[in-house]
């Protein structure tokens, strides 16, 4: 009997038919129950008469089930998992957190906008971008694990098509379809050791855990892969649920900049999103990514914001008002790249970078970084490699912050009464019994902040330089109305936690 | 035969009665006239007695006017003044350049947005504030202008009333009226100093090439100048406009923060509006300040907006957007303060004070400067005295660029065509001859750009250090497709020159 634990892949190879296409012809499919509980999930074919069955078990016990299959090799295969209980690093799947049973979010309405994973364990998306990391040679898919090892990133923005852009203009090992630019591609054969390529990759990230946010479609090509056709584009969809939705980190990012795939209409992100989550039996995290028009995030198959600012000056400081809009938690995928690209969506410094995260940290939503140093071989943002700016660092020690946070907070609700002390730097808090207050001040530089504190409370105090990574706790504990000194430079927050 | 140069103060002092209140009793015009030119203006009690008639000629030649009063002593006297023509600095008014026959822009759509003195001269406005510095002790008032002589500051605004507020609690030594603030003002009877005083200031600035931005209603107050009726506001504004109007260098502000000031309705700024119109013969420029609820700036009394940021992040970047709904001059009289004051309006950097006027000058607007650092005795925003930034040299810096441009350059208008090459960074440029491009770059740091130039087109190109205030110019002559190397640092710009 096979043991698979809870959240990791149950995977058996079965063998069937060469015959024909199989990626075409055959379906597969098998009925996984543990009591009441009850998943479907498809096999898919890898090739060689290669069937293979996954299945990821979101509770411990047996689960059995027999396949079903129009090759008579694959039908009526009895299948048993006995699934054991997830160790202790091991969390389960990122859901919204209003999905999630037992969220250690008090607060019932800032749900809407928060991750947890599976277990009940908040998740702070703290994201990166490598766009075609895994279509680059194996010693810098090397490295770039071994460079998300030393940072604070959990997520990885990563496309499954090779990437045709500036800088970007190498053909890449190999292809998601049998085939090459030179003698065309097969769009109905599915090349294996490219899948297990990507398997790997997805893998890897989990062991680091790091969330791999799959971009299915994106617009820089010049192999023909944006411009499929309908049937095609659903074929491979399917193909790549069928294969990757075990994973438990995996999370579908319907397109990077859809609009800039014009001939693809609304009308087809939205079929290709409801077959993602008809497909899909383990409800992965789903959305679609802008370049300068939002896409409606208001939509059911999608669960949270993934988006890139449209305002060159303006980027986390709008994530109160996406908050209000769509309802869903906010990810800002693009808020501009660390950086020297000639491109101005790509030249913002480290601090900026930094002062973007904060920002939005406060605001409640979440930042995904990137990093463009264009004098470099292998770049960031697209490569993958090495690291070069100065943000991930500050990034990791917000990350630290914003997990001491106690749960329920959120961003402090402007009222009329509370607005002239705080119309100018957002604050992160706990408003419920007052026990917790983040101030943070960007790139204003006071020399020191008055506040009237909650009546009855007492609070230790602690200022903490966001740049130079320090927090100075102020000596005593404060209560009523409090002027705490600063040292007049930019980047710095006040933390309040009640005695 | 009294010499008046043009634009200047022809004044004859009158004896009239000093019974009843010569201030609400009596009335006092005359009429100047010269050929078909006819200019009424008021007279204005001044105390002991003392009347005067003051008039601006703004065409040389003989101007003779019989004045007419109430008063038999005041009625009938034959007036007369020679107007010689302007000496060299002395351009006169500063008016919309669309009322200026001979101005020296060659673009009309552009000449709405735009400020020209009456001889023609483009005028550029680069403003500070020091809202109270005319409440002052002396030696402050004088270190304020000799501060202001070396700053690129070619326009103050500044208050007629004195200003109660954090910082600003001390009573100044006179009033606008008589009496005090223990025993209480008579708001029938203006103070002669304290005119005497304010028109000093005036005319001080006017020595020093500035205009005045006089404020003429506020509500930083602990005297009740704030909360006068309606007929009371009326007789200070047709009194201040007698006495003032004649200084060429007046601008007049109806208020500042005029929706701190709930208790004067639009219906009265607007009657307020049109008083000061109808009441002033020159047609100086006329405006009001908002808070956080902009005027709306398209009234026909209104000749350009006063606008203050009312988005702590987006300031001389809505520039576009303000020029485009309200057709007129846009100066941002408030884009925050370089300082360190625990407000946030009043702590920003220098650098960043410096990005806000290099962003808005390349849309086509202009901004006013301010400066809050509170160790200091005296702060420049309230007081006036010295100048701790590093703001104000690069302003001088970014004032000469702006005055080297051709006349007739306008912001590069966006369009499907250039919008790839200039989405993420501001132009001012001369697109009817191609004579001339000045690309800012802001907080991004590009290290390069490239650019494909106007065909048939040769240009020089130079790179420009915003903040260090340098200007490289590059080897050679540059045509067609280019690329410009850049250091990968903050606040670059480039300008193109045709050869």
């Amino acid at each position: 009997m096979k043991m698979t634990e809870q959240y990791r892949i149950f995977e058996v190879e079965l063998k069937g038919t060469e015959e024909g296409n199989p990626y075409t012809d055959v379906w597969l499919e098998a009925d996984f129950a543990n009591g009441e509980e009850k998943v479907r999930v498809n096999g898919f074919y890898c090739g060689n008469g290669s069937y293979k069955i996954r299945f990821m078990p979101g509770k411990t016990g047996k689960w059995s089930a027999v396949t079903k299959s129009n090759d008579f090799l694959l039908n009526g295969i009895p299948l048993e998992c006995v699934c054991t209980a997830a160790k202790a690093e091991n969390h389960g799947r990122v859901l919204p957190m209003s999905q999630v049973q037992h969220c250690s979010l008090e607060k019932e309405e800032e749900h809407r906008f928060r991750f947890s994973y599976e277990d009940g364990t908040e998740f702070f998306p703290f994201g990166t971008t490598c766009y075609a990391w895994i279509h680059q040679p194996e010693e810098i898919r090397k490295q770039t694990l071994e460079s998300l090892r030393k940072t604070p990133f959990n997520k990885v923005r990563m496309c499954v098509f090779p990437k045709y852009y500036d800088y970007n203009k190498k053909n890449p090992k190999d292809y998601p379809f049998m085939g090459s630019l030179e003698e065309g591609f097969d769009l109905t054969c599915f090349h294996p050791a490219f899948w297990e390529k990507l398997e790997e990759c997805i893998l890897k990230l989990d062991q680091l855990g790091i969330e791999a946010d799959l971009i299915l479609f994106h617009p820089y090509d010049k192999w023909g892969f944006s411009k499929m056709d309908r049937e095609t584009d659903l074929a491979y969809l399917r193909y790549a649920v069928d294969r990757l939705c075990h994973y438990k980190n995996v999370w579908w990012s319907l397109a990077n900049e859809y609009d800039l795939l014009p001939w693809k209409t609304v009308e087809a992100w939205e079929a290709y999103g409801e077959t993602v989550m008809k497909r899909d039996p383990y409800g992965h995290l789903r959305s679609i990514h802008n370049c300068s028009s939002m896409y409606d995030y208001t939509r059911s198959w999608i669960t949270h914001a993934s988006i890139q600012r449209i305002d060159v000056y303006k980027t986390a400081e709008n994530i109160t008002e996406w908050r209000a809009k769509y309802q869903k938690p906010i990810v800002v995928d693009e808020c501009a790249y660390e950086g020297n690209i000639n491109y101005g969506w790509g030249n913002i410094t480290g601090e900026e970078m930094t002062r973007r995260f904060w920002e939005g940290c406060m605001r409640g939503g979440y930042l995904t970084h990137g990093e463009v140093f264009v004098q470099n071989p292998y770049i960031w943002w697209s490569h993958g490699g090495r690291l070069y700016g100065n943000s991930p660092e500050r990034i990791a020690f917000l990350r630290k912050i914003m997990e001491q946070a106690p749960s329920g907070s959120a961003p402090l609700k402007l009222t009329p009464e509370n607005h002239q002390a705080n119309w100018d730097a957002p604050c992160f808090c706990r408003e419920q019994d007052k026990s917790f207050y983040l101030y943070y001040f960007g790139f204003s530089q006071p020399s020191f902040r008055s506040y009237e504190l909650p009546e009855g409370c007492r609070y230790e105090i602690e200022l903490i330089d966001t740049w130079n990574m320090s927090i100075d706790k102020l000596p005593g504990v404060y209560e009523g109305r409090v002027r705490i000194e600063m040292p007049g430079r930019q980047y710095m927050a006040i933390r309040m936690k009640r005695v």
